[in-house]
C-alpha cells in the first residue's frame, strides 16, 4: 500500500494507541474515534488492524537491519570486536530514540501479528541478534572479551536496548547521542576481558 | 482473601494467559473457560480481573523486595558496591526464574493496574530501583566504577534483567543458577572501571 499522509497518520495513531491500551486492547474503532474519522472510511486505507501492525512492525525491522549494516560498513575505522559492538549498540539505541513509540510497537507487540508474519519478524530478529552474538563470538575467541556466554551476553544485551522504550525520556537530561555512547560504553565494558571484581570492589 | 487452592489455580491460568494474550486481551470467560468453570462460580474466589492482576503484582513486588533485602544484609562477606550490585543482580534474576510467568506478568502488565494500584507499583518499582542506583553511584564516587550515570546505568541494566522474561528458557542448556551468575558477571563489568576499548579491541 502506498504510503499516503493519511496512512502515516493512521499509523501514528494507532503506534500510540498500541503503546497504551496494547494490540489487542486497541480496536480499529478507537483508531477511528482518534483520528476522528467514521471507521468505514478508515478502511479506504487499511484493510485491517493487523494491516497496520505489520506495516509498523515490517518498517522498524528494516530500520533495524539498515542501522545495524551501516554500522558495520562504516567509513570510520571499525575493526576489532570492542568498537563494532559500540558501534552495533550505538546504532541499536539511535533507531529506538529516532521513534520511540514505534519501536515500542515493534519490541512490545510483534508476537501479536498473524502466525506468518510473525515467524517473518522471528527470523528477522534472530538474524539480527545473530550479528550480535557473532561479534561477542569473536571477541571471546580472540581473548579482547571476557569469558562470557555469547548468546546470554547478546541477548542481556538486546533486551536492555529494548528496554529503552520502557523507561527512556526524550525530554529529559540524557539526550539521544548520550544516551546511545552510554549504552555502548556499558555493553562493551560488560563483556570486556578485565579481572573480575574483588570482593571490596 | 485468603489464599486457596483454587485462587492459585485462577492465578496460575491468569498468569499464563496475561502472558500468551496481554492483559486486555483476555476476559474473565476465558479464564473460566481455561479452568473449565463457569464464569459465575468464578466470582466466589474473585472480585475482578484487576484483582487477580494486582494479586500477582503485589505478590511479585514483595517477593523483588525481599529477595533484594536478603541479599544485602546476607552473612556473606558484601562489603564493595562490585560485590552488593552482583548480589542484587543475582537475586533478582532468580526471582525471574523462580516464576517467568509470574515475573512476566508483573513486568509486562503492571501498568494495565487501576490508577491507585498502579501508582503504588509504580513508587516500590522507583524505590527498588533506587537501591541499584545508590550502588552505583557509590561505586563512582569511590571510583570502583567508571564515570557511568547512575541513572541510566540502574535503568539499562533492570531493563536487562526484566528482559529475561522474554528470552530465558527453563528447559535449555543455562540453569538459573548459572544465567543469575552470568547476568551479575555482565552488569557488574558493564559499571566496574576499566580503561576503554582502543579501537583494535
Amino acid at each position: 500500500m502506498p504510503e499516503t499522509t493519511r496512512r502515516r497518520e493512521i499509523e501514528d495513531v494507532a503506534s500510540s494507541l498500541f503503546r497504551e491500551r496494547g494490540y489487542a486492547g486497541t480496536s480499529v474503532r478507537d483508531i477511528a474515534r482518534a483520528l476522528d474519522i467514521q471507521g468505514a472510511s478508515l478502511y479506504a486505507h487499511m484493510t485491517s488492524k493487523e494491516d497496520v501492525l505489520w506495516a509498523i512492525v515490517e518498517r522498524m525491522a528494516d530500520r533495524f537491519d539498515a542501522a545495524a549494516e551501516a554500522a558495520l560498513t562504516d567509513d570510520a575505522p571499525v575493526v576489532g570486536p570492542g568498537s563494532r559492538l559500540a558501534a552495533l549498540v550505538a546504532a541499536h539505541v539511535t533507531v529506538v530514540t529516532e521513534d520511540l513509540q514505534r519501536a515500542g510497537v515493534f519490541i512490545g507487540e510483534w508476537r501479536s501479528l498473524d502466525d506468518g508474519h510473525r515467524a517473518t519478524i522471528a527470523g528477522r530478529r534472530d538474524a539480527y541478534e545473530r550479528r550480535f552474538r557473532a561479534i561477542i563470538e569473536e571477541g571471546v575467541a580472540t581473548g579482547s572479551f571476557a569469558a562470557v556466554d555469547p548468546a546470554v551476553a547478546a541477548a542481556v544485551i538486546l533486551t536492555a536496548l529494548n528496554g529503552i522504550v520502557e523507561w527512556y525520556r526524550p525530554d529529559g537530561r540524557v539526550g539521544p547521542a548520550d544516551l546511545a555512547e552510554a549504552c555502548a560504553d556499558l555493553a562493551v565494558r560488560a563483556v570486556l576481558a578485565v579481572d573480575g571484581p574483588s570482593p571490596s570492589d
